[in-house]
């Protein structure tokens, strides 16, 4: 409501053409309906497929079950991330259709149909240990509408394999770059393609990794410009970033 | 303005008592000027003697000189933390009554008189190297309108200086505890007076200090109850709070 | 006992009015039970409704319920932390009105009626995996004699849940923050209210979060002046200081 | 060179089209030159206005001159990041029309014009000492030919001055949101929009900062999905990054 | 396939020796068959009792199972490590000749007889609890072909022990040092012996240790010169390097 | 074997007052028994009651069970620390007098009678969560001969408790003291008492103490000079050079 | 003052053998004179040759000449560490005595002559950079009345040095170990003398020293039972402890 | 001298072939001399060319050039690490043939021709910034007798400039790798070279860099496996060792 609406609000009830009560209603709501802030509250359940997203991590079986439960009454579409199979089998219980990738440890809940991109996101993993974040991003993905593509065990140390599948990286819209140990592999696609990068830590590695934090520092230092971070093990982050990107 | 408000607008616009525009003027700040947020902007300087702030540190002298200036035409208290002798200088030109603490490293401007407290906020310290921040929290106090008692050099070592002070600082309403090295004063204080202490970490101190981590640590980890933390150094911050509490 | 009554005493042990070992009996706990320290070991228990708190953590079960028989002995409230269903069990055992706070993990035996303040603290938290550290923010707060309110789950990422609490938190003579993640609530309710607001950072978050670091570093160096901070998690710490500001 | 094209000069080769050494220049440099991976060393000089980028901290005045001397051979627009200003001198003296931006510390050279994007990049700040970030992010973006908006001290202590922006921050493609201390703007920006947000912590703070590390831990844990990171001051990568999406 | 032979090839093509087909065939593959790094691939199983590795961490026993399996295809020797008791049974089910060193947890599978070299590793360990790495490095270097000398037991805290062992040590082509607490082990033999020493710190200690960064930071701050480093614990890439050393 | 000895010897050989072969046998031990750094091997059991030290923590029960049964054939005392209750369980059954402290987590054998020192060793500990250390340290200063009092439960938080015990700390040769938390107390008693203090940092508490870290920093730190510190925990190595400086 | 000794002056009182004044003046300063822990406060300064001291970092050059100036009229011996040249030159103008130690950085001023102790401490030094520390230790060691000999250069990396001088260092009642680097000396000594060892780390070093947390940690973790450590570059403090201990 | 050397001398003493005064001289340096660990004193200058080597940093130019003077009289080549050119200009006052490497800041004096190995230790580097430490270790590996190609500017942002010196590269007995920032270029030659691999982090980056720390742990941290690791800057150490690998 704009500077005019309320002038033409105001004339109105000068007019007597409504009444104090209706202006009231529509001015006093002002502060938090009409603000941009306010519009964010609903904007993701708007358009249409946008999941709600619960993290599941710390919470109990019976507290996930019963937000899910919750969330279900919106009929929106439903990702759980950082699973358990017990919360699983908790929602199953509710909720016939919902599945569950244990690698992953998503539950995705699909109640509405939804348009998927043309344009892909290319998941980039350097090794076979970092498979469950390539899951959790890749469940995020699709939930979000996204095509995705998956290319795997390319890590730095055999170079090779990477560059056999270097057309398929570089026809994405968007790369995730996902990998533990040194982390090399964000630098070295950084500089070989020309698309956003999003790089994800992940805590595969033992000694001085420092659960990550090896790999976190080594993608944060890129010596390619291309390149941005989230935190360690976030899939889910870097897909949901990715797919703002790739709608764009 | 609220509801109640709203409608006697309403109703004033209503009966012709006021007209369309001057209806307007009023309700179009509403989500700026009359949102409890937006009130905050204000606040400070509509309190008497609530001074305005500013951290020079990382700003050029030339900068810090033209915010003050700025802030004088407002006719406000003015407290400048971190300033250097040189930014004094250049203060010293457009406003005669600038005052430079050295140690303290603060700039006090005092353009209105303001009320002192009769409670007292205590600022104790271990030893004399921790004088700087002593002093930052001190002039903060200050120009914010307390009153204020310095305990200086009453470190753990020689604990029996410390107990032959400890009816002044069980006085104050509020005590600030201020030491570097281990810190192990927030704790000893902590545990005999029955007040809210805040503590604030030095940077004094080598080695594992670690520029005031290990007091840092120290004083997060206290096994009293009555302890907050601020940040290492943070005298202005400690004198703030402090400040709040005192005026309760 | 100060100088002037010493010097009654000693004029009447001079004027034979009480005998030698009588005054003796007085004089010879000058040392710990007159100082100014001394009067710090039973004040807490001398005021009424103050409890006892005993840390379970680290404590066996058989330890634990040693020290509350013993507490019981005292008649007074009392506060245990970090306490197991075992613990619990255990305790419930040899005190029926023993009560287990699950979230909070806190046992809470009352034994006394308690006057509740008018003023409140109020308790604001990010999100509902900080309910473990709200709880035991809370039954300290309450066994301390504190009204209190709770205000959940208006993280910064959804900011305008926020505002539509701000009035309830303005409301409260001292306020408790409480997030994990990146603890940014902390900040900005600092910029919001003008009340003491003490942050607790709490472990919530995963990967480059260091089991609460991130937000207690974040919290340390808050750019709104109003805020000090206690250690990770530590709920109890926070309501006991709040519990003192807000009896000022 | 594909497959198709390598057949056809083979049949060249065997009809006497092409002579065998004319055909030898072609293949021998296969690997390198049509490679994907080889295509990479070319491709930013031959898209317009791509800039030549030589990050200066850690050389020589005389080295930076050299490079720049040799980089002016290719006629292409030149940016030169942490440059002091005795850098710029000397490259002055070999190049009329480079400009220094001081803040910023950015040396900037224009050979070429160049289409500036309809879409535009916000640069957002939380305070003024975050202004050397800001500059060097916004000379980045412009002389990668983004449109750009600068959002200075909107800094979450006085929340109110950013909802003031948030249409502007709104509208365009990709946000980078640069804060010192605990970070918070990031993520209570990442909470009200829509679009990619990449963050960028500095250096701003003292004591339990660490030279950025608050905020950058601030940043990587932000509990708004929609963020993603640089390292500390990196201004030219967020602004890289930026354009490579604003492009998209 | 260098120029020479290319020319070759155009030359057969242009006299018809070859035709075009056959030749397309032998070029197109260039890229990556003949290039510098494709021939990495291959080169480990080319030479004669190079094993294959599996790093078993983070896998699960199906996972293991069938990577092995599927290695068994290729006739080569195996080595897992990091492998459970879990792991071994189940590769037993499908190889009867694996073997299992439950301190130094690898599996060993000998499919090829191999030379053993004259030469040998002398694995040097400071304490019994250093065992589990030593067992790793051990059977890493002798799957790889080497001779190996155990000298264990020999910390620095009784240094006469270790000189009855000097010559042993000595005797060596290329030295491993392992040793966990304060590592001091490393610097002592790196000035005792003239041979590459490489250092593997452990991670047996507690307290300000930090699961073996004690040791680490001691070993890279070696005083004597003749010392590098691996991870924490990384006995495999420890007898990796020696091997590739102990072969030059 | 000093310069004169050898010539002696060397005469009597000349004078054939002892055959070469006997001469040999004196003179080829000559590098490692005789050498100052040979001596050091055996000085432990040769003093009267000095016991075998077993470190258990990482040892299998199999391996704690041999490694003793090994040193009861030298008919010595014997410490055993960080013993589980199994350990002792397997060790009791070759040795019918093993003692087990399970707040210490130590096995005591006592073989040989072994004489107490005079003067004492003083164990002060900040509170009851310290005890395992405290124990730890007892036993061990124990076995190796020496009068110890333990002073408990004395954190600074309560300082009048401390003070109450001080003619008891004071009458030490030489004081241990034991605290977690911020390891306050540390500092507290190196002002208070003109012996050597031994300060160990326990890994009591929570948050940003990580582990011990806290209180070792704060103790390496103190304000107060008499202190020297061990590792975190580590009441063995605080007894074991008490009991040095004690017998001195 | 006793029990029995309050009560002598009780009856002295009521015999009107002294009259109530003077009994007054004896009891009101009972709880600080004569507590324990008043008496710490002059115990340095009563027994004969003990240094007054002062940490002049930090200090102005004013204030340090103000605080030995003030000192000086105690007609005590002083120690000044951590103090530059132009402190000294300040120092000079007031007292003509006083000495400086370029190197160790220390001002002395002995003003009474003091007796020198039999037994000796040894202080024993890795390489010619530790200097500095060495000779603060020095300095402190020789004002508080202690022999002392230096043996410098016997770093781990040419052990043979340290064999060569090992009958000296165990000759000391009490050892300090000056180490950088890795600071494996201490562990070797540690292992080699019977005697205290307290080890000093040094911040000699770069790259992963970290200022000298490598041998601090080094030190902490060392695998010799014999060691106790103080702060980094710390020459003062292991010093002070050698000095009460070899006294004892 | 082994057993049979002693046996024989004795005999010769017993024969009356040799005096007691000789045989005694003989036998009297036994420890030292003939030990093991005493042959370490003299090996390097017994090899021809082996050079003294002096860590400058941290000496003052006159402690420098006094050392240099002393090392000039065994007339062997000289080595100065860390030096100035206020060093360098001091020393080259009292020795003509002083060369002085500014970017390594090296100090060379060769005294002695010394032979040059055929195989050579490739130096490989990321960046230009990276050239002090690669001039370090040309320096020392030249100075040490090998034959060193440098390949410059291979950073893994444009990994074609890699490949196409990677005959180069694996032409050699050893790869030194030198990389700052992230490091990853030690990782990618690690797998591209089945040659002992020296890595080598820089301090070269800014923010979460920490003076190289990232580029360490990346390198620690390497997916392939023939890679170990040196201090950060430590180009001396790296080619001190690459040179005993290249001499086996």
């Amino acid at each position: 409501m704009n500077k005019d609406e309320i002038k033409v609000l105001l004339e109105q009830v000068k007019d007597n053409k409504i009444d104090v009560v209706q202006a009231l209603e529509q001015l006093e709501d002002l502060p938090f309906k009409d603000l941009g802030f306010a519009k964010i509250d609903n904007h993701r359940e708007l358009r249409v497929g946008y999941p709600e997203v619960i993290y599941c991590e710390g919470k109990t079986v019976e507290q996930v079950k019963d937000i899910i439960k919750f969330m279900l009454t919106k009929n929106n579409n439903i990702l759980g991330t950082r699973a358990t199979e017990e919360m699983y089998d908790a929602v199953k219980e509710i909720c016939e259709e919902a599945e569950y990738n244990k690698l992953g440890r998503t539950i995705v809940i699909k109640k509405k149909e939804q348009q998927t991109t043309e344009s892909y996101i290319a998941i980039v993993a350097a090794g076979t240990s970092d498979l469950p974040v390539v899951e959790e991003a890749y469940e995020t993905a699709r939930i979000l509408g996204n095509r995705v593509e998956k290319i795997i065990d390319v890590g730095v140390a055999g170079i090779h394999r990477l560059f056999s599948r270097l057309d398929e990286i570089r026809g994405a819209k968007v790369v995730i770059v996902i990998a533990g140990m040194e982390g090399a592999l964000a630098s070295v696609i950084g500089g070989l393609v020309d698309k956003p990068v999003i790089a994800v830590p992940t805590s595969v590695g033992y000694g001085a990794n420092f659960g990550g934090v090896a790999a976190l520092l080594s993608m944060l230092n890129s010596c390619a410009s291309g390149v941005t971070v989230v935190n360690i093990d976030n899939g889910f982050g870097a897909a949901y970033n990715a797919s703002i990107i790739n709608k764009l």
